[in-house]
């Protein structure tokens, strides 16, 4: 049987502590989803579009050689989707304190919504335990580009939106 | 003497969540007042109106047979309302560290503000703890309702609102 | 009816931040029980015994002028001897989150046992949120006593076990 | 390829909540190893003997019919077991936020000792989160036995230790 | 060798919980940078404009007789006006367990950009643990004024802005 | 005027994530002292005498070359320590939650004792943020030694004390 697991964020852009998530998922499961659900009522709220997004992970994936995982977009709820999918595992990267109660909030609704969905935690890699896209997108509108936070696929991405390091 | 404690939220929309703190508040004081307090330079950021809240919320301490409980509103800051009301507990339910961190600044402000008045904590039932008014608000967007978290009577404005279970 | 609160410790010593949550409760219920639960596997475990601790407590509060608080002590199960005595509310202080995190396990074990049991939990004053027992008997082991951490009747039982200041 | 995860722990003893973590992990893994790690310099400080809660284990895991898990133990450290058995994976259950930063230290210190080697966190059951081994043995100190925190198997074992319910 | 340090923060308005970090750094330090950052992004954001926010730093350190700290204001990532200036420490004020990750994540995105610069914490002072800019906004929108929070300057300042006390 | 820092433990042993902090310090301040504090009622209570913990202090400073640090040690209490010597800054390093609580209170009760000491906090290197004295111990206790932990210096009396890598 193959096993499947659904990695879910909005990825706004994917960085370097996703994929690292991503490529020791894709070592314990057969296939790794990637997925950004976009809930109708925050269109527009993100810096790259849907479209955008899911390009840079495929391009990220492919530039890492992690092959058995792919990109994927919903706008249902996650635990419909996996319910379609027959997916049962939810993986989640944990960085820190506030991110461990959001995330067990999160875990708890969906169990609530589907008793058998599973979430399992990752802890970050100490490397990447201060970054997110949030960083990425903030150093990146002051043109500062770093290769320990994202691919080049990325970078090159970024650089065509904000312009090249000075 | 009359004992009240007061529960202060802005309840968009009440959970059985919070329902449970204010039935075992119910137990310990005489009469718990269910207060909505409107910033005015938020008007407007609310799913529901102040008046929405408050029908859902008497609507639910009728279904609940919660009968020394009642729901008030003021544009006023919480303190002066005691002051104004003779009411010297606040109740706040806890359900996580985060909370704790929030509720514990706001309580020290009040006790600033008038050292008389005093902030009681009760723990959310484990039931619960994952529930807060950004969770149904956000199931509702997709039409999911569960009669785990809200009161029938706030499942019927739900739906008025968002329209019926597919 | 008169309402009673339960304070349980092992106030080896009473320090005034004990001191301050149990003014408060004393203000918004009728009687403050103030007891210690001695759990008989830890017997000889404590710098004061219980006698000794119970005679802190009493000294304290009326230094204090606290009038309807009484200490108490029992070998059985806190919630048990709430039973007997017909007390269903424990007050507890949270000073940090590790404080919330003990006393959140500590009060839904107590509710398992009874469900009628509900505990209150008060923020400690900024003044006292860094002082415990433990801060106490270090300090008083270098013949170190400070009077914005204990009463002039705690002060002088520790002297007769450390010596005077210096 | 049969996939295995280790559940390590001292199990003194083995509660519901333990048990709920190794249920579920048993769904998402092939096999799943209840592991034992005695640190020859921790002997004597358990209330059951290695033997005894292994045996505690093994009842426990009958009684449930969960039939893809079973015991060990080793006196080594936990990743050289891995090693030998070729295990890639440890399933931890997290309840609180003390847990999470004691166990993302472990997790870390695991991953330099063999870089192969995964930690996947699962989120406690809200029904279990305030339980623990602990719990249960002070509880049982004072003959209180609870069916919601143990199995039938490891009540008559605490029975037989501590003697029945008055 | 002149050893600055730079406090950083968006000081919208200043409070005297910065003030208390701003006067004890300027103890350690010869000089003390109070800097805001304007991110470009964020214009029009704030309550009060960057030129009022300086003004009421320079007043307020005037108010206190702290001679020894400067405001400055920069477009630019506060690494870089370092690097400019030869700024070698950040000094951050820490209250609580949520400012303690946000403020972790920043100094190691700031070691990352410059492996030179050093962020070192001070804890607030318990007086001022509860104690924000924008508990200041909030009050000053009731017309709530309290000399335990701002200075004589600041409160001139909001009284132009909000009117007097009624 | 020279400016001395203290960094207080029990360093048994010292680690490579306390040297971090100490070379950090140590370029900001002139002179770093490394100071045990041995409370007489914890004698025996260490795995390494004083006399051995301050060797390893000092082969650790020379061997990574840091020398504007020495090591101390006193019986009596931090401040009244550093009244004597006249130093009135204190360095932590900070890993985690459950160390800022900790030291918070510690860092209080120091200010309580002596308004002018002024307690510093630095964050550990990510690289370090598992690691501590106990982890150490732990893993010499398998014999089991890592060149990221501790220096050549602490490498070698730990085998003198455990035996050599297997």
């Amino acid at each position: 049987m193959k096993r499947t697991a659904i990695y879910p964020g909005s990825f706004d852009p994917i960085t370097l502590g996703h994929l690292d998530i991503i490529q020791r998922a894709s070592e314990i499961f057969d296939h790794v989803v990637v997925a950004i659900f976009e809930n109708p009522q925050k269109k527009g709220k993100h810096m790259f579009s849907v479209e955008e997004r899911i390009d840079m992970i495929e391009g990220s994936l492919r530039e890492l050689g992690i092959d058995n995982a792919t990109a994927a977009t919903s706008q249902g709820l996650l635990v419909r989707y996996m319910e379609e999918q027959s997916i049962k595992v939810i993986i989640k990267g944990l960085r820190a304190v506030s991110d461990f109660e959001f995330e067990f909030s999160m875990a708890m609704v969906n169990k609530k919504l589907n008793d058998n969905i599973e979430t399992l935690f990752m802890m970050t890699d100490t490397n990447y335990s201060y970054l997110s896209s949030s960083v990425v997108r903030e150093l990146a509108g002051y043109r500062e580009y770093h290769s320990d936070l994202i691919t080049h696929y990325v970078h090159r991405r970024l650089v065509e939106r904000f312009g090249a390091d000075p």
